[in-house]
């Protein structure tokens, strides 16, 4: 059944959709304004923390830019988001034993409680759990503990080295917390030895005391590390000044083209506004909140007509909360919208591979079935897997979510650091992204899936 | 018949295989010399066109770590190569019509002559060979010829845009002289938009006037163009000092391990130690250079005893007339040396993204059938295609030669530019591509290949 109705698309439409795609290509690498934009995002706007005035600008941004690219409808949906504010102050050094301050580039966590003052203390280095566990109460108690199991840099996509890794920043402070620690330091979650610290959230358990903490440099830990090990730490002190104050609303940024056959279907591409507040939140996500613009703005320019509703959907509040996700997914489900299909771009604007896709069984093959058109783009990798954070609460068994998959090599040398700007952006990687998603959603609008009655070619 | 080959192999080996490949990327992304190495290439030694005296200091270079590593033979093999001196003058600049001076960002074409002066003259902008013969000499005699016809971005590899439009750099004098042009420049060879000019080879044919040439930035061809539309160019100066001196003696640099059962077939590894002389030779080709000797070091520190002889050669005199690769091919005539398989790695330090294969189908076919071994590391490309420009002497319809093929999006960004640095070079992705170059190499000598009568398991 599924291999007629492939066999039937691809011998009827293969050759209008490979003429449409190679269109939709060379539109993104000629005549786009994807970089544009994503310059704008990055200068005109910078980094936008949930609740913060950047984060204001932001979504003023992305409605004014949708306005003026006379879709169907623009609109923007309040989320209530977490407020929190780094401050001014952010300092860990240690002393050796000779008395010298040694200082690191570090970084308050996100979420992470202030000092209140400076803290010091004696540091204990922890690679696992399992050693944490062992020293207990009885080592931790009143000292810093020091988290230092660095990504594995032996797997090949660094998303699962930091899948195994990130639990550190963010289960550390309170898995510390219970033993009597005062505070966390972190290595950065970076396969890259240099002097930049990467931030990224962290939570705290109710129950356990909350104790402050930040993420140092790679460098950094390594020369504490060190300094460990020769027994030539005398004590590290920490002051961190920022603060969790109370929620504030901001708003998913929602732009779309009503489908002249399926209105009421939606196929949903996205990316979140917000960003960490050190660097421009170019590759995290500027590139993914750009992409889906563009896949508007294609559509539009290239005149092509889609059946089902293209909604752009522009989310708040993934960095700390994913609140703009859970969100827009409730009132999806209050509303009774159906959902054929939702895109996600947030892993960086590198080189396309492929997408993670997570369907049905019989989604997943008649996606895999596109796979040769998107050959001549070499985009090879049509594999089961995670679509996204923003898109993760849409997940209800038959709504298909699906990630675009770039090169994942340099991603965590910029996530979350000052050095994740607009020039560390390739401007045809961002376009070559931008091109994939528009001609996915172009053939998903084009063939719906064939396990829904209302298929048609 | 190859199916059964392959099937055998696979039955019996895949495994083996599977661990052993693991094996080889495990080592380069955690243990190898190979990021330290390209530092050192870098940043001890810098940029080394032929005939220059870091291009000796390169020699001594590559020859001194290759003796450093116990291998079963490390010698150099004389080159006769050109002396191309670029000199300290170089200068483009336009005047517009109200007398100010514009000035570009240039760069002298390897191989042009100098200017012996100032020559000043009227530009004529040039798309295409047809729109050159078309204005001939009655508008072409005494004036500069502008040649900006860009790469075509639409292309999805950048070498196909690129060769698509390098013969105006290369050919563009000869055929601008040949009409009684003063001298040419060539918008550079990029994709991107930015202020850096970037040299490369040019040549002359004997019974043409030779004029000198020079490449300026794709932003100052973009200005100049503009102007000149607006007619807004008074006219066009240029000063350049380069000048070719008599040829002088280099060195190819060849290290090696000797098969225990087939000595005297040669698998061979390599890349080219020269470099243009702006930049530092990071991508073009100190990536391929480093990538080719840790082959060598991997099989080494892994413990691996290949059947066959495992050379490295690194090429001198790629960038301008590609003398290495000529003299070696030579010599192996002349020794009537058996080469079953030469790899080259000469499209930057990028993530690869598989192999193209310029052998027998049978080769082509046996090459591809390890394609599933490659598919945990993302490489996705067995297509039949060039070897590479060293090796390409090498081509005897028996001896198979591949080229290593990483992502093409940025490497033009870089290529033959001031930009071409070590600190533009990403540490996992040159260690990936040493990692899949030692990878075939190791299956290579394993398997040999099936119209060999030689061919064991």
């Amino acid at each position: 059944m599924v291999s007629m109705i492939l066999w039937s698309c691809f011998h009827f439409g293969q050759q209008i959709d490979s003429a449409q795609i190679k269109q939709i290509y060379n539109f993104s690498l000629t005549r786009s304004s994807c970089y544009e934009n994503l310059r704008s995002l990055c200068k005109d706007v910078g980094h936008r923390l949930s609740g913060s005035p950047s984060a204001q600008k932001a979504v003023e941004w992305g409605y004014d830019l949708m306005s003026s690219m006379q879709l169907d409808s623009v609109y923007l949906q309040p989320v209530r988001v977490p407020q929190w504010v780094r401050g001014d102050v952010e300092k860990v050094h240690w002393k050796d034993k000779d008395g010298n301050t040694k200082n690191t580039n570090c970084t308050a966590l996100g979420g992470s409680t202030g000092t209140d003052g400076i803290i010091k203390g004696k540091v204990v280095e922890i690679k696992s759990w399992k050693e944490l566990d062992s020293l207990g109460e009885a080592n931790l108690k009143g000292k810093i503990v020091f988290f230092n199991r660095p990504m594995n840099p032996t797997y090949i996509s660094t998303f699962m080295a930091y899948g195994s890794c990130v639990d550190q920043r963010h289960n550390g402070a309170s898995r510390a917390g219970l033993y009597g620690a005062k505070a966390v330091i972190v290595r950065s979650m970076t396969l890259k030895m240099d002097h930049n610290p990467h931030t990224g959230s962290m939570s705290y358990v109710d129950s356990i005391p909350k104790i402050p903490a930040a993420a140092i440099s790679s460098k950094d830990a390594h020369e504490l590390s060190k300094a460990l090990k020769n027994d030539n730490v005398k004590f590290l002190s920490m002051e961190l000044s920022c603060q969790q104050k109370p929620d504030t609303i901001s708003h998913n940024v929602i732009g779309e083209i009503t489908g002249y056959q399926f209105p009421h279907e939606v196929i949903l591409v996205g990316g979140h506004l917000d960003s960490w507040d050190i660097g421009e939140g170019a590759h995290d996500d500027g590139a993914g909140v750009i992409q889906s613009i563009q896949v508007l703005e294609s559509i539009k320019k290239l005149n092509i007509k889609p059946k089902r509703t293209i909604r752009c959907v522009l989310y708040i509040n993934e960095e700390n909360g994913n609140r703009g996700g859970k969100t827009y997914a409730e009132i999806v489900r209050k509303k009774g919208e159906k959902h054929l299909f939702a895109l996600e771009s947030d892993r960086g604007g590198f080189s396309p591979r492929g997408f993670s896709i997570d369907g049905t069984p019989l989604q997943l093959q008649f996606i895999q079935g596109f796979q040769p058109l998107f050959e001549p783009y070499q985009l090879h990798l049509f594999n089961k897997g995670y679509g996204g954070v923003d898109i993760g609460p849409l997940r209800n068994g038959t709504t298909c979510l699906v990630g675009l998959v770039p090169d994942s090599q340099r991603y965590f040398d910029y996530h979350h650091a000052p050095t994740d700007v607009f020039e560390n952006v390739n401007k045809r990687e961002l376009e070559l992204g931008s091109s994939a998603i528009t001609s996915m959603i172009y053939l998903i609008d084009k063939y719906g899936f064939p396990d829904r009655n209302d298929y048609k070619q």
